[in-house]
């Protein structure tokens, strides 16, 4: 099954019949995928507060109204209860459990959100001729914890996480210039080169995600990565939240094309 | 007293004293000011939602945690309660006073929402030599309810209120340009060219400001303007509110070309 050629409502007919329970990375080529929170009410306008103070790391594509389960702008005929092939429940920062399907866990006082991820900056980065070491290498891209203190809302704080890839130094410019103008999923780098200037110490040894090879010549460039809402949200305990498990994305119907300024 | 070359620093402490009680339309050049809704937390969520579905009328600048009165990233040492000019404060959507002062009014259950005002993107017009009729012609600018359907967030909704600007036919490329690269307040037009097209009936007959001559050779171009969420807001009649008074705006550090792409 070739799922990159597939359109978006074909598989995400197979997702909701259980077919494709797997990630999506990948799938549907040109389109937008998405990073999930569910929280119940009384932290969805701190929590949303976050996202707006912290537009890098957590670029809001769509919110649901309190208790509405249905996604409206970023696709058609959305369900945020099936139409991702595999969740996450947890409870006071702990993970109980991993469901492909959250019917049964929907309540009138939750709210989803749904955040942009760097796998459309990265198809519009190999449209540009940039490369993409760790796609190149076949692994997951490297992600460090680092010393950039986010701004806090309520009781969401935290510091942020990046993704980093090494660019060539004659393409550092391109590489900003094309991710900038698609501020909707992560936009520009927030550095560019030395690691040590935002707190990493070893960039061989990534906190999330894999190692890659930088070759001589090349620059470490860093973004600010979809792990960091989640992460803030980890840390302060909500009593209950859904994630989608890592790497099992919301496929919209969006293009990234369409993401752009 | 030459307001329009003092600093923001300057004027707020005036502002403070209770010397400046009037407009702050011409302060403080080049400074972007601000509008201000302030509402209970049980209203912050739904209405920051409809901010975000709807942000070329309602584009946010800052928004302040639940019970904080300072203002942090649009002005520095700022506070919602005395650096305005002159506030309304409302009841069940009824103006029950204007005051210069909400100290005695401020509770640890109010959330504030700065928003953009198009005075900055006028001043951005006038710099790129595109004339600006209601400013030459010392009126407010027209305004006009209008049949665009704003996207609804919990108990708000409501349809856009447009400013116009006649812009000679020319210039009105330039006049989309220079709005777009600033979406902080109010971005590029909404509509360019037949009023009855978004429901105007009579473009020389505004629902509010003054009617502006429109010449020969000249386009109506038509804005989101920042009156739309105070209307979304009144016409929900919350059982409190605070807006500033029309034209008694927050000036803030933050000068218009730092509010730009």
């Amino acid at each position: 099954m070739d799922y990159s050629k597939m359109k978006p409502q074909e598989v995400k007919r197979l997702i909701r019949t259980g077919e494709v329970d797997f990630q999506t990375s990948g799938m549907c080529d040109g389109y937008a995928q998405a990073n999930l929170c569910i929280l119940p009410a009384e932290y969805a306008f701190d929590f949303l507060l976050f996202c707006m103070r912290n537009p890098k790391p957590c670029p809001i594509l769509e919110v649901g109204d309190v208790g509405d389960k249905s996604i409206k702008s970023m696709a058609e005929f959305g369900d945020i209860c099936t139409d991702f092939p595999k969740y996450r429940i947890w409870k006071n920062g702990v993970l109980e459990k991993e469901v492909t399907d959250i019917t049964d866990y929907w309540r009138d006082d939750l709210v989803y959100f749904l955040i942009g991820c760097s796998f459309s900056f990265e198809s519009e980065m190999i449209e540009a001729d940039i490369p993409v070491r760790h796609i190149e290498m076949g692994r997951n891209v490297p992600m460090f914890n680092t010393n950039i203190v986010l701004n806090s809302a309520g009781a969401f704080h935290g510091n942020m996480v990046v993704s980093m890839r090494p660019i060539p130094e004659n393409l550092v410019v391109k590489a900003v210039n094309v991710t900038n103008a698609m501020p909707r999923v992560h936009g520009a780098p927030v550095h560019i080169g030395s690691p040590e200037s935002i707190g990493i110490k070893d960039i061989n040894k990534p906190d999330y995600g894999d190692a890659v090879t930088i070759n001589e010549g090349e620059v470490p460039v860093f973004w600010a990565c979809g792990v960091t809402p989640q992460n803030a949200l980890m840390q302060t305990k909500p009593y209950f939240a859904i994630t989608h498990a890592p790497g099992h994305m919301f496929i919209t119907d969006v293009k990234n094309s369409n993401l752009k300024y």
